[in-house]
C-alpha cells in the first residue's frame, strides 16, 4: 500500500521534469540533425551548415522554451479563471452544483441513498466542494506556480544539448558529406539511448522504444536529405 | 445543467484537435521563421534560405508528426499495462485495493460510515472498480485508439502550413533582407491571429494571448538573426 503510493507519487514528480527533457531533447536531437543532413545533401560548405544549425538551435530552444513557459502560464490562468467561476456557481447556483456532485457519485454506480448522503457531507465545506468540482468535474489539478519558469528552462536547455550532438562533427570535419556520416552515427546512437531511457519511464519495452525514436530521427533526416537533393537538382 | 455539460464535453473534444494544431502550428510558424531570419542576417542567397527552410519544414513536420504518433501509442501502451496491473491487484490484493477506494472517499471529507458504504457498493462490480482505480488513483483516462494516427497527421500538417508562411516571401523576392522584412510582417500578423484564437480556447485574455505568442516568435527570430550575424562576423 505504502509502496504503491510512493511509487505513484515518484512517478508523478519525476514526470514533470522528464516530460520537459523528453519534449526538448527529442526535438533538439531530431530537427537540427535532419536540417544538417538535408543541407549536407545540397551544400558543400560546412560553414553554411553550422550557421543554419546554430540559428536553428537558437530559434528552436527559444521557441520551445518560451512556448513551455507560456503553456505553463496559460494553464495557471485557465485554472484561476475556472476556480473563480466554480466559486460563483457554488454561491449562485448551489442546487445545480449539488446535482453535479450527486451525478458524480451516480457515475460510480453507488445507490441513490449513498449518493445523497455523500453529497450532503461533501457540500458542507465550500472550499472542499469547489476543489472537488475543479478536479472531478473539470479534471483540473492546481498547477505549481514555479513550474512554468522551470519548465521553460528545462525544455530550452534540453533542446540546445540535443541540438549540439548532430552538429558537432561539422565543426571538426570540413567535408560536409564526411561530417554527415559521423553525425548520422552519433545522433542515431544518442536517439536510441534517449528512446531507451524514455521508455523506462513510460513503462513500455525499452528496446522497441529506443528503436522507434531512432527511426523517427532517421526518417526525418532521410526526408530532409532527399527533399534538399531534389530542390538542388531543379 | 445540460448546458454546462455540453460546454465541457465540447471543450474536451475540441481540445484534442486544437492541441495538435497548436503544437504543430506554433512551432511551424516560429522555427522556420527564426531560421530564415537567422540566415537572412548572414547569407545573401535566398536559394540557400529556401533550401534550409524547406529541409527544416520536412524535418520538423516528420519529427513532430511521428513524435505525436509515438506519444499517442506510448500513452495507449502505458494505459494497457497499468490496466492489466490493476486487474491483477484487484484479484490478488483485494483488501489493499478496497482500502485505496475507501481512502479516496476519505479524501473527499466523507464520514467513515459513508466511506464504507460507498466502498462496499463500488467494489461489487469488478470492471467498474478497476475503471475507478485507473481514473481516480492513477489519473488515467482510456485513450482513443485512432487518436495516435490522427494526432500525427494533424501535428505534421499544421507544422507544414505554419512553416510555409514565413518562407513564402523568399520565393518571390530575390534580396534576402527585403524578403525578411516581408516575412517578419506576415509572420508576426499570423502569430498574433494564431495566439488570439488559441487564447479563445483556453479562456484567457485574447489580446494578451496574441501578443505573447507574437513576442515569442519575434524573440526567437531576433536571437537567431543576432547569433547568425555574430558567427558570420567571426
Amino acid at each position: 500500500m505504502q509502496d504503491t503510493h510512493l511509487h505513484h507519487e515518484e512517478h508523478l514528480q519525476s514526470s514533470d521534469l522528464l516530460t520537459d527533457i523528453v519534449i526538448g531533447m527529442s526535438d533538439g536531437l531530431t530537427v537540427p540533425f535532419a536540417l544538417a543532413a538535408g543541407l549536407s545533401g545540397a551544400v558543400d560548405s560546412t560553414a553554411v551548415i553550422i550557421l543554419a544549425g546554430i540559428a536553428e538551435i537558437a530559434a528552436g530552444s527559444i521557441a520551445m522554451g518560451l512556448g513551455g513557459f507560456l503553456a505553463g502560464k496559460t494553464e495557471q490562468d485557465h485554472y484561476n479563471s475556472e476556480l473563480k467561476r466554480e466559486y460563483w456557481e457554488v454561491d449562485h447556483l448551489p442546487e445545480k452544483e449539488r446535482e453535479e456532485v450527486r451525478e458524480f457519485f451516480e457515475s460510480l454506480g453507488l445507490s441513490r441513498e449513498v449518493q445523497d448522503k455523500a453529497t450532503d457531507e461533501l457540500v458542507k465545506d465550500k472550499d472542499r466542494w469547489v476543489e472537488f468540482m475543479m478536479k472531478h468535474e473539470l479534471g483540473l489539478d492546481k498547477p505549481d506556480p514555479k513550474r512554468a519558469r522551470k519548465s521553460a528552462f528545462n525544455i530550452g536547455l534540453s533542446y540546445v544539448v540535443g541540438g549540439l550532438v548532430p552538429l558537432s562533427p561539422y565543426f571538426f570535419v570540413n567535408d560536409s558529406v564526411e561530417a554527415l556520416k559521423i553525425s548520422v552515427v552519433i545522433t542515431l546512437i544518442c536517439l536510441f539511448i534517449f528512446g531507451f531511457f524514455k521508455s523506462k519511464i513510460t513503462g513500455v519495452n525499452q528496446w522497441t522504444g529506443g528503436l522507434k525514436v531512432m527511426m523517427i530521427g532517421a526518417a526525418a533526416a532521410g526526408a530532409a536529405f532527399g527533399i534538399a537533393k531534389l530542390i538542388e537538382g531543379m
